[in-house]
């Protein structure tokens, strides 16, 4: 008899898993690790969910809308866009597994930038598929051309980026568009946090897919949602192989909830910015080197006491704040981001407490 | 310029999505076609989501745990295995697409009996697979024999059967263990319904893989919670697949809620079973063939007025079901099911209106 190991498709024993953001269990972390909301979610979504399940539960019996129907038409209108031009998924994750599986594979190349979204590279090999990636330098400026000439069949660019926060012009993206010849796929997790944003060029451009989450801005990561935007032969494609009930009930209601509030995430979003925008200013004039960021979270490179940066002090800065029970997230495995820390943007209170083990770190103290 | 057709994998355009049952919006249907329960969860469930979610619901601005870990301890505590022989999936149907994506492919086969659970070829299309199915015969006996000749990697087998509802033995599912080379993944949607179940078998088996789901016994078809027992190896490589936020926070407190109260399970379960059987004895003495119901449903084959059955005469009652806004199942595509329709077990009031208009149909009123 044969191993599972022997059965297997013969790349899948040899994948290493997505690593996420270490989750501790107990409220005596501040975590700014994963890029979540420091804040609650509308008090809409706590509502909503109320009205689901009232006392019984008994809805919760049925299956969900297939295609997220209700959600799905509601994402058209805010985005101007029609409800076949929208999928949903459970969370973004979901939705960029769907792009890898129908334009990826072994024959096939399907791109993406280093420094990015770790997932991709995760979700390529899944897929036992071809990569072409393209490497930033320090500048972290698009590289236009390069992604022009790219062979990928799809070619996935986190906008603003992540783990760097840096944010691309729509004119610049807007370049790519002209002159890639396959699907550009703007991973906007963190648009809302940015100036700009692609989804106004979604019906120019019919190679472009836009996609976006709740987890961040709209403060529900526990309840996984996300969408795409984009041509209705794309999404047509993308619903070919999506699970038929990928979005649980209270998860559609809870996203229908947040996005009719957009006046309370107006709030909380220019709230974050202007803790991000004090922080940076803080660090900067310590003479740390840190990106623009157009994101919820700072890309900063920290220096010792001595004045030295690098890998070995984002090191010993990232083990001093976790033994504070501060985690933060470093990302040791490319020499662009090793001397870097993200941290992501928690509440006034939290940075604080932030920076004051910094000073500690700094001074040397226990 | 490509289009997005041009740029996708080529199976790709070709495929087929997987048809869910119709769901209807709107209360005014009696809804019997895709095995829901017709009684709430547990009220334990609702208090967990409420307990989660609380006034603010502020816990959901954090993601969940990748791994579900409080609910995968308390599965493998239930069935008596390890924590690491313990998958926890968006549904049961997150893991059978991770067990094709493992263990299928262009080169390979994954196997399946006709007729069986319509979202096997569906995932098997997707990965671009081949496959191998096995028929039964009209008495629906488990050919053990040809199974254990099958050349496929993985092979799915429906236990209780759906749509038939028939039970297979724990005697004839180890005789197909003992002799067939693959995975047998022993897909037990329907096994709270059954007199036998093959966990017992887990430890001995290391080629099973049990699948079980949230969606029918426990009520939560809503909230897409199913799971998988194997052996540490297959956890693994599923792992290496599974998306690495796959389940939700509420979504995880709701099943971990449904799973600790099976006193309340047992209770509905119980009723749910003397309904089917009740309907079974009436519906066989008006002279229906019915298979023996190990399941939440019963496929019945319908004669008409004049004593005839066959595709028409449960295509005509179908119809006539429908005008009525009862909702049951057809599966008009295999000779074997065509004459049959799929009536999902629901109250005894549901059930006495399906009967009145069974006589409706036959008495030709309108």
């Amino acid at each position: 008899m044969s191993t599972p190991n022997e059965l297997a498709r013969p790349h899948v024993p040899q994948l290493h898993a997505y690593t996420p953001g270490f989750q501790p269990t107990g409220n005596d972390w501040i975590k700014l690790n994963t890029n979540e909301s420091p804040y609650p979610p509308s008090p809409k979504v706590s509502e909503a969910i109320r009205a689901v399940v009232r006392e019984d539960g008994a809805a919760l019996r049925l299956y969900p809308s297939p295609t997220s129907a209700p959600l799905r038409s509601q994402v058209a209108e805010i985005h101007d866009v029609s409800s076949d031009q929208v999928i949903i998924g459970n969370g973004s994750d979901d939705i960029l597994n769907l792009l890898v599986r129908v334009f990826g594979g072994p024959d096939v190349s399907t791109g993406y930038t280093l420094p990015s979204y770790s997932l991709y590279p995760v979700l390529v090999a899944i897929q036992d598929g071809r990569v072409s990636t393209i490497e930033f330098d320090r500048s972290m400026a698009l590289p236009v051309e390069q992604i022009a000439r790219s062979d990928a069949r799809a070619f996935f660019l986190t906008s603003p980026n992540a783990p760097t926060g840096v944010g691309f012009s729509n004119r610049v993206i807007e370049e790519v568009l002209e002159k890639f010849s396959g699907l550009l796929v703007v991973d906007e997790a963190y648009a809302p946090f940015a100036d700009e944003n692609v989804t106004i060029l979604l019906n120019r451009y019919p190679n472009l897919v836009v996609v976006r989450t709740l987890s961040k801005a709209h403060a529900l990561a526990g309840m996984r949602v996300g969408y795409a935007l984009t041509s209705v032969e794309t999404i047509g494609l993308l619903d070919r192989v999506r699970d038929s009930y990928n979005v649980n009930q209270l998860s559609q209601a809870a996203a229908a909830a947040a996005l009719s509030d957009s006046i309370y995430y107006d709030g909380v979003i220019g709230r974050i910015k202007r803790t991000r925008d004090y922080w940076l200013a803080v660090w900067r004039d310590r003479g740390w080197f840190i990106y623009d960021s157009a994101a919820n979270f700072l890309f900063v490179e920290p220096c010792d006491s001595t004045g030295q940066s690098g890998p070995t002090v984002a090191a010993s800065l990232f083990e001093f704040l976790k033994s504070k029970k501060i985690l933060v997230r470093s990302f040791p495995s490319h020499a662009l981001t090793a001397p870097f820390l993200r941290i992501s943007v928690g509440t006034d209170d939290e940075m604080v407490a932030v920076d004051k083990a910094i000073q500690a770190w700094l001074n040397h103290d226990p």
